[in-house]
């Protein structure tokens, strides 16, 4: 496959890491909400095995914020997903699918609850910042709404835990999955969530004072040398074996969170007021006709840059694979398809053209690992 | 500057034109949309003195159109923008900034009157749908909003005229600037406005039909060697010296529509109801505090990947340049700079520090040419 170089413009803004992975040997990146983020340093398949042992630091400041406060702002970041966030704490992170009244997925985000009056939505690439300024406006609800400068910094992999426990001690080893906290870094505090793009473990920690994120961002690698640190970012295969869904790849507004197997995310029952909540509550009772699904392929490469036919024996199309890679881990091609009724079975056989030769494929379950 | 590649994913969509412009050369792409733009089929500046003499066929897909339609349709797309479309006719294209409660920019797209009651919004890079869709909700508008399946190819140059004449005849010829109208293709209807992202002239074809669509794409092709058509893509340096502004480039949600010098889109004393209003009342009686104006710079080269301080002779910062290429036509730097006042009068020194070195330019007013 050809590839093409991105167009640098201040419109793929750049981020206060920027300068230095460039240092440091990114090779390529993708635009994630309007800002470059790293796509690879190098090979995809060593930064795999490198992140499943050690550890690696992350620029992933394209994971912008949306920060809603006021009086409103539960009730505006409640009427956004369909996941009950009634009792929700603070210092908690939740997986919230952000739905349309047509209940098409708009986003997949975090949202963190710091308190009951300050939120914030760590978003997945879409603007989501302008649906809730929309529904704000047209609500009357007395809420702020901005994109605070949070610049996000991700330690991820097995040794991570041990790297962070070096610069904040012994605290940060008892945040909870999914939990945050405020940590000290030479008299700054920052916000650190246990989480990540990753199943290999880890921390975001959420920059806002850059001056003290750069240094801390510099300390990490000087210290971290003992555990192998490098630099790194979301990696494909890593994050499909682990099946971490990413909107835009497995997921557009074209899908309903059933479809994407989200029903756990899905409080149709209780009494919180959402967009989409009868279209959701009828689409359970008809059923869906499309689902996503794991499919493993018998083959040793492949390079997805749209979306994929899935065929049956006679060449009726009865699935879309929407991202794929080559496993390490199970020796063949993995990848994530909508597929279409009643094809989403376990073993169902799909075919798929490469280069003008069929392949054989199965559908399995998910997450693969 | 080191170049890097773009890592391809769905995410990244693709357009009916990709596999065609992949063919033709392009060598590099950037994100428009969540879709992929070519920006550059070899040398910028090869393209550029092209485009000023010849034809050339761009794929634009990534304007998207953010289709509203219903009832309460033009209602809705007023409220979102300063410009008074109370006027406005079926048939036209109109420039439309679209600004929030704070009357910061979200978008200037080009808004496409098909009727009375439904609109396109041909828009710059923000998901302008998520806006529309929350005001919509909000206000309990009867409107429906889709993201159609429109993907525009632009026909630009002096020599687009005749091409497109030879295959739609005289009646295309005639059709006005920011006019559009339905012109027959084989059968198939293509709704084609006399606009596009150069000041060369031309079309866009809002290519609803792509079968038909691919098919005229290879014919242009095929008939424009008489005036040696190529492939191309809006280009840096003719929209920079044309003054194209690009919304993420040279503006966003930071400005207001006066500080981008949009008076003539702004109708605060009409009795339209759109958002920001009385903000921007309050801010024309006040006065702005910053503005874009040109730079010229007696350099012969830049690459400007994000905004660059401009100084005064005390190193105090000034302005900020946004946008910069070399200009064949001045034979030096140019820019597109937001000035803080009073630094924003003509020929008022500024300094830019490059790899090191400080250089001297020197603020104009906009368009240059």
């Amino acid at each position: 496959m050809k590839n093409y170089f991105i167009a640098r413009a201040r419109r793929l803004r750049t981020t206060p890491y920027t300068s230095r992975i460039e240092k440091q040997g990114v090779t390529a990146y993708t635009v994630y909400n309007h800002m470059l983020l790293p796509a690879a340093f190098g090979s995809l398949e060593d930064s795999y095995h490198h992140l499943k042992e050690y550890v690696q630091i992350w620029d992933v400041a394209g994971e912008r914020q949306v920060e809603i406060s006021g009086k409103d702002s539960a009730k505006l970041v409640q009427l956004m997903t369909c996941r009950d966030l009634s009792k929700s704490k603070d210092g908690r992170c939740y997986y919230c699918p952000i739905i349309d009244e047509e209940a098409g997925i708009i986003n997949d985000p975090v949202v963190l609850r710091i308190n009951e009056n300050k939120w914030w939505i760590s978003i997945a690439d879409s603007d989501v910042i302008l649906f809730a300024k929309g529904l704000a406006i047209g609500n009357k609800f007395d809420v702020k709404i901005i994109e605070p400068n949070v610049d996000i910094m991700a330690v991820q992999g097995p040794k991570s835990f041990k790297l962070m426990e070096k610069v904040f001690g012994d605290k940060i080893t008892k945040l909870k999955f999914f939990g945050f906290d405020y940590f000290d870094f030479e008299g700054t505090k920052h916000l650190i969530a246990q989480s990540g793009w990753s199943k290999q473990g880890g921390y975001e920690i959420y920059v806002e004072n850059t001056k003290s994120g750069l240094k801390l961002y510099d300390l990490l690698f000087k210290i971290g040398k003992e555990f192998n640190v490098k630099p790194g970012c979301p990696n494909l295969i890593e994050r499909i074996e682990s099946t971490l869904l990413s909107y835009g790849n497995d997921m557009d507004n074209g899908d309903n969170p059933y479809e994407c197997g989200f029903d756990k995310f899905i409080n149709i029952d209780s009494n919180i007021v959402f967009l989409g909540k009868e279209k959701l509550k009828k689409i359970k009772t008809e059923g869906i006709k499309k689902k996503l699904m794991g499919i493993k392929f018998d083959i040793e490469e492949i390079n997805l840059t749209e979306s994929m036919d899935l065929k049956d024996e006679r060449s009726n199309i009865i699935g879309e694979l929407r991202s794929a890679c080559y496993s390490p881990h199970f020796r063949k091609v993995i990848g994530i398809a909508m597929m279409k009724k009643p094809f989403w079975e376990v073993s169902q056989i799909v075919k798929i053209e490469i280069n003008g030769k069929t392949f054989d494929g199965k559908v399995c379950d998910l997450p693969f690992i």
